[in-house]
């Protein structure tokens, strides 16, 4: 049984603040559980419906109610698996960001867009995203759900921008999209790097983009009078993404 | 001054069944608002806050007050701008469909993924979309304020898939994402075709797959042990309109 004050405690790990004080995030669903429960992270609570469907484990389940899982759920339609995980801490690994592709966050607000980047990160083989203090918060449920378990295998790091791009820009090519930079579907592309992307609304802003040594443009092909306006930052990313990676299949 | 029945009207266009019956939709914000006033779609009402900055045109605006404005958005944070316009009707121009590059989308559910692939769609200038009648509807407020503007831009259908793909998969190639498929990168492309792209979870039906004459595939570069289980269906369609329109610039 869940009582009122168990209830609350779940509850709280709605907001950044209470998962910071806990330690603590909250995963939704019986595949984002799946996910979870085959991934090294560390699981205080499993919260099942007696039907629920999981990956063998043994992380002690509680079996609750239809009506317990409405209470502690986020989501619009409540599903039948809810875990609540420690949040892992990581180092940086320097050595491994400058011997590979990377991704760099430059204040991206929206959990979803920052979900559907971590995830498509893992498709793409990327392991490492640093993300600027003011970029969303990857545990937050929104993010964690866009990202369909892809947040157990991307290592996503918050750090000062201009600390982390002063250490380590020197020995790798930093790119960035802007609107004068080179057609990406012909410029000159490397295997290793750092790929920054901006603020859905401001782009990439004025400290970060200092850092950048090549900068790079997702030509428009429209033909429309009135040119399409932009992309959305997560399918920029994606387009990105495909282009470096194809260049070394 | 907006009445109560004024507000009932305008907010029961949330729902599409008031949309359908009215044959209106709203738009909220500046620059989606902006978007519209430059396009050819007929607008019924223009809601503004006094400093809205808004493009010139001829549509008489109604100045309310900010707290009018609360009671009438949908948005959390209200803007400065609100329209009421008149859901456009083109018809299916069969042989531009077969003279350029179309995507098809079997049965898309979230009203923010078909939002953010009709801005892309626009981007890449890709003209039409055909949607079967299941597929979130684009008029929604939710995908008409993902598609940031290129709803004005990009023709969107509804039609039964079956009776369409009947009509034109005889003269045009048709493509279509499965695991079985060849890969994108190097598989042979054309201009002219349909791209269909399946629903979230289910992928592309069976009754639809029957239409495909050439299976694509994304090739996942994750080197993890467990391997990344996905794309979201916005962010492969991008990856896939990306490749096709990097071949013929």
């Amino acid at each position: 049984m869940l009582g009122k004050e168990k209830i609350k405690r779940i509850k709280s790990l709605e907001y950044k603040k209470f998962r910071d004080e806990l330690g603590l995030f909250i995963a939704e669903g019986e595949k984002l559980a799946g996910e979870i429960l085959k991934s090294n992270i560390q699981i205080e609570s499993l919260f099942c419906l007696p039907d629920a469907i999981l990956p063998n484990h043994n992380v002690k389940a509680e079996i609750i109610s239809e009506n317990e899982m409405k209470r502690i759920s986020l989501l619009k339609t409540p599903s039948k698996a809810f875990i609540i995980a420690q949040i892992p801490h990581k180092k940086i690994n320097f050595s491994q960001i400058n011997n590979s592709l990377n991704i760099v966050l430059d204040d991206i607000q929206d959990p979803g867009n920052l979900g559907t980047i971590i995830r498509l990160c893992d498709w793409f083989g990327i392991g490492n995203i640093i993300c600027s203090p003011k970029t969303a918060d990857c545990f937050s449920p929104k993010s964690v759900q866009s990202t369909m378990g892809a947040i157990c295998r991307v290592n996503v790091f918050y750090a000062d921008l201009n600390d982390f791009l002063n250490t380590v820009a020197k020995n790798i090519t930093v790119y960035g999209t802007f609107l004068d930079g080179e057609n990406i579907y012909t410029a000159k592309l490397l295997q290793q790097g750092l790929i920054i992307m901006g603020n859905e609304g401001k782009g990439i802003s004025h400290e970060t983009e200092k850092y950048v040594t090549k900068k790079l443009h997702i030509p428009c092909f429209s033909n429309n009078a009135v040119k399409a306006e932009s992309l959305n930052v997560s399918v920029a990313t994606a387009i990105i993404c495909s282009e470096f990676k194809r260049r070394f299949l």
